[in-house]
Order: structure tokens, then C-alpha cells, then sequence
């Protein structure tokens, strides 16, 4: 079962129009009975993640991993066991994780170039940072353009809690930035195919200098030795960014002039026009902005009764915390503001919302939308880009629930 | 491997005098050689317990789960797979977990009694707490005088996430508490064994009725619903109080006149003086006091390396939250105080804290003390009572570690 998939045609419709919320609604009911007549059997998980509770995913591919909607709870929290996984490259074999304190990351473009051991990293600081981990393509599966890749919904994304040392305390222990650098970048450890350009495939990213601020050089996710699934034994973390800018089994974190001629970087991740290719001249994908959805009720649960409802879901900043969410309840033509519930774990961690709300018989289009403490307003519709990156759209997140 | 029962020797040594710690250094590496000789095989994680993580778990039966020291990481929330379990009686049989939505708990003692849904209750409201949960013999194997009872040392404890509705919803919508009630009473929903008295083995807990106030009816932990081995589908949560007062599989929340009489109250959980039966009269073990504990750098890593190190561990207020944290590094002569790290979940959630020290070459007895935000510092000694509840000792919690 995907739920979200199926609703695919919903989705489209409401995405058009205010006007078509209503025909969106019933439009819906008629796609999932469809897709559920149709519905291919649950691919298995694959062995690095065959601790995640199969229940409570989706499996695009062996390296694609989605929550469900429905998983998502009320916790602040995701678990290991439901987060998602998104690799570029075949997961590294289990044997890197076999001695983690023995890895090593080569620290460049400081001042006191060296390779260091997990073990001395440990020695150096420690700090801990809560955050959103959002795939750059989580919401792709909104776009009505149906660009090529993981056609993610809401599930690309989690909020979870890292421990390392932070890069800005290696750094000065190896003498500080050198001179003139403008860019920290990671390269992960994945083995590379043989016979052809390492550019071409390897992981490696660029993130401006700034970003070094809040980074981690992390071996431990909520409250465990980082998963091979989620980058350990070394993650580099850099909180507000997109997910593929958080190096998994970072190898090299060199401080640098120029960006990353890596592929990934100069031609994947950027916000091309529709209908166009990528060039390194378009904007990279990287700082997230202010987004929310709601996680219940979902018109999977099927008809609900009428009469009160715990309005739920999720609501982040990116780079700045979230101020506050409204929930509609009429498909975005009126709006009331939802309570924020829970545990604040800094601006980078997501915060719950609920909105208590009688629902009437009927169709009802749940909506809603956040703002950040710089006053930005999750917009209503995407911003269109060839290969679906960054859907903040609240109309695409939106829901139609049946009440009988 | 069970490292921290097999340095009780030394942790005995430690709480007479100062002057017998470097003693204690020496015996526990002699206690520790003689009891790996010794060692009885792991025994085995029990079937409604098994996604525990094996190696991070001390399994002493059935019914009794303790985190390893050692596991305990840095990231505030304790993962449900390391979390420690202790049930009074044998656990419910799965099908009380089939439809969580269908569990029914009957609320008495207010003016409109009823018995309430799951489902129903998720209705109601929503709120979320991040508290510590610790069993009130954490601390017990501390004791020299060995009472009877499980030999925990720090890891029946932990820091987990629930949600559910706030009691003081429920009893707002059932027309308030009835007049003249000063207790909470939950009942647990066990089966209880044929032919003796219910009172003699049910579990039934009373509080004050000011326990109200942030109590939930709970049906999700760390992000999923509550799994049967911590009580689901509903447990009562009363933040701040040992975790007996935390109700699994509740199906009874009654405001009451009295006190439970069930001998899990009356007699049971007292504090009772060294060498004398429990009574109704003597304190029950309810509220939580001040505690910290180091979990790393822990003896069982083995000999250190000299240089620097970073000492880290939990603290906690129970009623009230933590002002601040003092770490020693020569047995309690001497305290400096610690950084707080890593997100604040509100004042029942426990602290992470760390100091970045020299160690040089030699035996270093680490200890903690925290002080909570009424101006309550950690006590050095244990309060002495029959069964071992409520040990709060930083001298009993420090760990002695050797630098070459």
C-alpha cells in the first residue's frame, strides 16, 4: 500500500484551482479505488535498512526509502527505525562500521592540513543539534510536470538528533580556515565504480563557508551509533540544508575556493527552468525554507465521524524557527491559527502543530501553512523546476477528508 | 556482560570515605577480573521484548531489562530499543495491542463516569511530554546493604517522548472531579491470577490528585505507538513520579477518596528504615529528586589514553528542571562546573552535560552532581531505607578510570 502515490490525481486536480477543491475531493476517492485494485506488492527492504519497520515505509528502490504519512506521530522525533534513506550510491559494506572509532577523515584547506580517527574526533568537542533531514526532492511527487526520480510526498524528510564535535572546533584546533577560502566540502567514502570518471558519480558537495557555524562532524543519531543507512560511522551534519548536503561516511573536509566540479554538485541539485538542463550557473539546492503538512487526518483512514478532530502535523523554518501555523479547513479560503505542541528543539528541529476543529458532514480540504520568525509565508503553489526540488507548495500538501 | 554489578566492590569501598578511593580504584579492576572469570552467559531477551537491542541491554529477567552504561549516548531522547523495561506482573498477551483504537478505559470519581475509547480519546486533545522515566530502585545494586530486589545501577532510566490527551482534558469533558477526591488512582489492565486476592498482585497506583496537572493518557512513545513492553495501548503518564506510578495498559483512572489499597500501595514502594517491614504510614516513592550520573568515560572501555577528555552524562530534577551541573575529577574534592548541551525538553526531560578535561596518567574517580532549579544539590550520600528506593548518591554513581 503507498497511499500517497495513488492520490496523485488529487493532487493535480487541487493544484490547479480554488474552484476545483471540491471535484479534487471526489476525484481522490476514485483514484485510490483504483490504485488499490491495482496495487503492486510491497518491494522488501534491503538489507543495510532491514531494521526499519516495514510497516511504517514505503519502498521506492533499494537506495529510496519513504515514511508514510500516516507514521508519521506526535513525538517531535522520528525514529531510526521509520526515518527515510536516500544514498546516490550503493550503500558502502557493513565492514566500515565494524571499528568506528577507526575511521579516518582527511580535515584540508585549514590551516594545519591532517587525517583524523573517530576516536580523536571524540576528544576534540561535543555537541548536540536536533534537525530536520529533508531529502532536496521530497515533495517531487506533487508536481503535475512528473519530473524524472523518487516520486517522494511527505516522507523524504524527518526530524532527528545528532552528536558530534562541530567542524568550527576541529578547525580551530588545526589552526583555523586557510586563507581566502569560501567553501566547506564534503566527499563521502562510498567505493567507486571502476573504469570511469570519479566526478562523474562520487558524493561530493560545497556549501558556502558560513554553513560551518552550525555543522557537526557526527557518529551518533538519536541516541545511537549512526546506521550505515544514515552515514555512519562519520556524518558531516549541516543543519537548515538539504539532506544531500549532509555527507554520509565523510572522508575528506577540505575548506576550498571554488566549488565542488564533482557532477553532483555542478550539474545535479540545481533549480533548472522546466524544460531545460542543468548548468552550474543556476542555483544550487541547499538552504531548506519554511514548510508544513499536516499528518492526520489523512483520507487513507478512510471516513471519518463527524464531530471533533485533532488537526496534526509538522511545521519547520529551514535556516529560522517556525513562528506559528494556520490550519484551513476549507481548502485555504479561510484559515485559523493551530497551537504548537511539544518539546522546542531549536530553530532547525520541526515543531507539531494541532488545530481542534468540529467537521461536519462532507468533504473537507485540510490545509496548512507556516511562518518562520523572519516573517516568510509558506507559499501556496510550488516554484516549477525541472527536476522537483523544493515543493513548499501548502495547495500540494494539502488533504481531502470524507466525514459521514 | 553485566559491567556495572561486577564493580559493586568498589562502589561499596567508595561510599565510606573519601580516603578509600584510590583503594576503590584498585578493587574494582580486582572485582571486575574476578567476576569476567565468573560470568554467566547473557541471558536472553524475553519474546515481547525483542526489539530490544541485545547489546545494549543488561537482561536480569523475564521482567527486568536495564540499558547498558555504556549505551546511554548523547542525544536527550533514550531509543525505545535501549530503554529499560520492569514489569510487576507477566506481560498482557498481544491481542490487547491488535486494535489500539478499541482499548477502553473507564473514568471514575468525576461527575459524569464513563468508560472511554482509544479512539475516543484521540478526540479529545493532544498535548506532548518529554520526561525522564526511572524505575524507583534505579540506584538499588549501589546499596551494600544488597536489598532484595533487581541489582539495578543507572539504566532503569530514561528520557522518552509521549503523547496523548492531558488527563485534565478528559476530566474537564466528564464535568470535572467529583467533590471531596484527593487522589488519581490508575489501575493497570493485567490479568491477574486465579484463586487469590486481586489487592495482593494488581497494579493500582494513587497520587495526589495535583499529579492532574500534567498527566496524559497516553498511546504514543518516541514517535510510535506504545509498544505492549512499555504499555500500550495506553499507559497514564504522570511526569516527575517513578515509573510504578506510570500505569501500563491502563483501564481504570479513578479520583478517589483514599489511597489504593492494593499491596503494591499500601505496602509496597514504601520507605521503609533498614531492617523494618513496610506500612502504610511510611513514604511512598513517588516524586523525584535531583540526580546526575557520567556515562562516559566509563572503566569498562578499559585504560584510558592521557589527554583530553570528555566527561558526559544525564541529569535530571524530577519535579523541577536542572540549574547546572558539577563534575569532579578527584572523587569530590574538587567540582567544576559542566556544559549544558543539546536541546532543553522542558523540565521533566533530563540534561545532557559535559566537561572537556586533562586527564593525566593515573586513577581518576568522575563524579557529577546536579542542582535543580529550587536550589536542591544532588546529596553525596544515599538515604538509607530497607528496599533501596530513590538512590540519588553522586558518590554511589562515580566511576573510577585509569589513564596510562
Amino acid at each position: 500500500m503507498q497511499p500517497h502515490s495513488t492520490s496523485l490525481p488529487r493532487r493535480r486536480l487541487l493544484a490547479g484551482s480554488a474552484s476545483a477543491l471540491a471535484a479534487a475531493g471526489l476525484a481522490s476517492f476514485q483514484g485510490q479505488a483504483l490504485a488499490q485494485a491495482a496495487a503492486p506488492a510491497a518491494k522488501p527492504l534491503p538489507g543495510y535498512a532491514g531494521f526499519k519497520n516495514a510497516d511504517a515505509v514505503i519502498v521506492h528502490s533499494s537506495t529510496t526509502i519513504e515514511t508514510k504519512r500516516s507514521a508519521f506521530g506526535t513525538s517531535v522525533i522520528t525514529p531510526s527505525n521509520q526515518l527515510y534513506v536516500r544514498n546516490n550510491l550503493p550503500t558502502p559494506n557493513a565492514s566500515i562500521v565494524a571499528d568506528r572509532d577507526a575511521w579516518q577523515v582527511q580535515i584540508d584547506g585549514v590551516k594545519q592540513p591532517r587525517q583524523l580517527s573517530v576516536a580523536e574526533l571524540k576528544k576534540m568537542g561535543l555537541e548536540t543539534v536536533t534537525m530536520v533531514l529533508q531529502c532536496s526532492g521530497n515533495g517531487r511527487g506533487f508536481f503535475p510536470s512528473k519530473p524524472s526520480g523518487t516520486q517522494w510526498t511527505v516522507g523524504a524528510a524527518g526530524c532527528v538528533v545528532w552528536s558530534g564535535v562541530p567542524v568550527r572546533e576541529v578547525v580551530k584546533a588545526l589552526g583555523g580556515v586557510a586563507d581566502g577560502m569560501v567553501y566547506m566540502t564534503g566527499t563521502g567514502g562510498e567505493v567507486l565504480p571502476a573504469g570511469i570518471d570519479p566526478k562523474t558519480v562520487m558524493v561530493e558537495r560545497s556549501v558556502p563557508l558560513s554553513a560551518m557555524q552550525d555543522a557537526l562532524l557526527a557518529w551518533e543519531m538519536n541516541g545511537e551509533p549512526i546506521s550505515l543507512a544514515h552515514g555512519g560511522p562519520l556524518r558531516l551534519i549541516v543543519p537548515g540544508y538539504t539532506g544531500v548536503n549532509n555527507i554520509k561516511y565523510i572522508k575528506q573536509l577540505a575548506f576550498t575556493l571554488k566549488e565542488s566540479e564533482a557532477h553532483i554538485m555542478s550539474h545535479g541539485y540545481r533549480i533548472s527552468p522546466p524544460g531545460s538542463k542543468s548548468d552550474p550557473s543556476q542555483p544550487s539546492v541547499q538552504e531548506m525554507s519554511v514548510k508544513s503538512w499536516i499528518n492526520s487526518p489523512l483520507p487513507e483512514a478512510g471516513t471519518q465521524a463527524a464531530g471533533m478532530v485533532q488537526i496534526h502535523g509538522v511545521a519547520f523554518g529551514g535556516m529560522h524557527a517556525v513562528k506559528g501555523v494556520e490550519v484551513s479547513t476549507d481548502g485555504g479560503k479561510s484559515w485559523k491559527p493551530a497551537r504548537l505542541v511539544g518539546p522546542d528543539m531549536g530553530k532547525y528541529a520541526w515543531r507539531q502543530f494541532v488545530l481542534q476543529a468540529q467537521l461536519p458532514k462532507g468533504t473537507h480540504v485540510l490545509a496548512s501553512r507556516a511562518t518562520d520568525e523572519k516573517g516568510n509565508l509558506q507559499p501556496e503553489t510550488r516554484g516549477e523546476n525541472q527536476s522537483g526540488y523544493n515543493n513548499t507548495s501548502w495547495a500540494d500538501h494539502a488533504v481531502t477528508v470524507t466525514v459521514a
